[in-house]
């Protein structure tokens, strides 16, 4: 086992289940060889290592921190106020090296506050985002933002793609990564005013930008990072989480309504329980920031011993490939390549006033 | 069978099928007791009724329109400059009280135009939606915007909320539908400033407003009218579409690799069938138009001939309420609720800037 892998820092405290699952998931992961440091109220996290007979040879720390973050916090006041709550003190064992990043299940609102605080963005960042694996048919697609920056700019959509696809380089080990807009119709002339300033921008970006795809195009695999407003993203994806959810009770209703039921829902069970595991958000192991100066995974606040374990994964392989250290120059471009489209349009004679031109669904 | 039913015009000429799809649905409506009037090329329209053995008895009327707007026709110009195109034509009769609705899968946008340019729209209505009707596991819910307004402001959510309200009542007999807006979490805080000003608009409405829902709540049935632009309203529809393919292709393999294939096969096709009937849009027949002065139905590009028969069924239907006289008695509150919203809110001291607050996912 190398000696020298940095530990991945865990808000014990973050979570509908917190401490007992997040403890748990970093004990599965600790048992693996992946080193942790738990944080938290340390009496209440020894507690929950001795329930699950956690031996002393686990490479797992404890470092305590008195405060915790309520979901119903405002996220920049509780960063400012309980100056020392979990999240907070695990971003600082980033800050300091003494983690290689860190993972949290706890209100996400912080946990991105906490980011930016603490950690700082990269020069040239103006607005981190939440990156979400879409589960695809092929490949590990990415979205980005999936909930951070509601309102956004044409800047803020120009450096979500460049960061997605140094993200999709060099943690999704992507060759060449298809980047395209969400929109609602593929031709140029779809989309909204920011969706049209963004891709005008990315038409002259060093990335192989292909252009709108639409809300089918998520899990098909066909494109590699697919960039939207947070408000988007976040409809977009519990819309997914809401319809597979449905199908599997239709499903469900189906297979129970058949002749052969006895075998009929063996067999249902099988393969709806093969099909969940395969989009199940436990198994994707939460949702990366970038932007920030470090790694950060933000958890599901439902999430298990199992969801836990995989961010711990997930964010040690992040880290190890310090895809954080090139932020800066990969978004370098992105205010020249706003203007440069902004002035190209200018330049243009107007347009006719457009003619409404619903999109067929 | 009553005499006096008025017929339906359908665009002969519309859709990727067209014109054989399409009068083949046309003739299967009409068997059913359903009148229809094709509208299109005479001399087409009248081979595809012989090739389809339609009798003399059947009550489908033809209508000539020598003219065909394409899928890439820019949809305002093609009704100004193809004066006897199908779908103007179709319009026509219901204008003149020909047709009690029409039925078209042609180019949406030119379904559209043409609606305002012959229909117009009722008095205060500022821009029609389309709707769509969603395959919830209860109830009959809708969703407006699909497409026709992407670039929204308040009151066109505030207006869409008010129609469809109507329309969830008086078409789909729900006695007092829950309104919601769509929105990237349920706290009022959430959403975008269009939505925050719609909601607050909504919120002194005379209809059952119940805030925001979320993209998991689309087919849950929980929510009967759903309020969106029409760009995160397409998106929503497609990753429902797109979230449905891919859950079921996931299925498939999982119930290939089952050790039982044969049975699994057989039963995963059974059920895969009774599910994609539920969620299939043929079944749904089209998508009606809100906010002109008649009835309207746009059909997927790809309609079959179960498409358009479903889609003229529910035209009539629809037609049958006279659902459209009170639109523009519902809609006349709107400005005024914009306005008040308006008020209040400038009234208040301002706020802190929001703090951003990524949603959780």
């Amino acid at each position: 086992m190398p000696a020298a892998i940095a530990p991945i820092a865990v808000d014990a405290m973050g979570g509908d289940h917190a401490p007992g699952a997040i403890v748990h998931g970093a004990i599965n992961a600790a048992r693996k060889g992946l080193p942790v440091v738990l944080v938290g109220p340390e009496a209440r996290v020894r507690e929950e290592l001795a329930r699950h007979h956690a031996g002393k040879a686990l490479p797992i720390e404890i470092v305590n921190a008195t405060e915790v973050v309520e979901m119903h916090d405002h996220p920049g006041q509780a960063m400012r106020r309980k100056k020392d709550n979990s999240i907070r003190v695990c971003f600082d064992l980033v800050k300091r090296g003494r983690a290689a990043g860190m993972v949290s299940a706890g209100n996400s609102g912080a946990v991105m506050a906490g980011a930016i605080f603490v950690l700082g963005r990269p020069e040239g960042v103006d607005r981190p985002a939440i990156i979400s694996a879409l589960p695809a048919l092929k490949g590990a697609p990415i979205l980005l933002d999936m909930g951070a920056v509601v309102d956004c700019k044409p800047i803020h959509l120009v450096q979500f793609a460049l960061m997605g696809d140094l993200f999709s380089r060099r943690v999704s080990g992507c060759a060449r990564p298809k980047v395209a807009i969400l929109s609602n119709g593929e031709e140029e002339s779809k989309g909204t005013d920011l969706t049209r300033e963004a891709a005008a921008a990315l038409r002259g970006a060093a990335l192989h930008f292909v252009g709108y795809c639409e809300g089918r195009d998520l899990l098909t695999g066909d494109f590699d990072v697919i960039v939207t407003d947070g408000f988007t993203g976040n409809v977009a994806l519990k819309t997914m989480e809401g319809t597979a959810k449905v199908v599997g009770e239709y499903l469900k209703r189906a297979l129970r309504s058949t002749t052969v039921s006895a075998i009929g829902g063996l067999l249902s069970k099988a393969a709806l329980e093969g099909m969940k595991k395969r989009i199940d958000w436990r198994e994707v192991g939460g949702a990366p920031l970038v932007g920030v100066n470090g790694v950060g995974f933000i958890c599901h606040g439902r999430s298990d011993a199992l969801a836990i374990e995989n961010a711990i994964r997930r964010a040690g392989e992040a880290a190890r490939t310090h895809f954080t250290d090139e932020l800066a120059r990969v978004v370098a471009p992105s205010a020249a390549l706003v203007a440069a489209a902004a002035h190209a349009r200018d330049a243009k004679p107007p347009h006719p006033p457009r003619q409404q031109a619903p999109t067929e669904a």
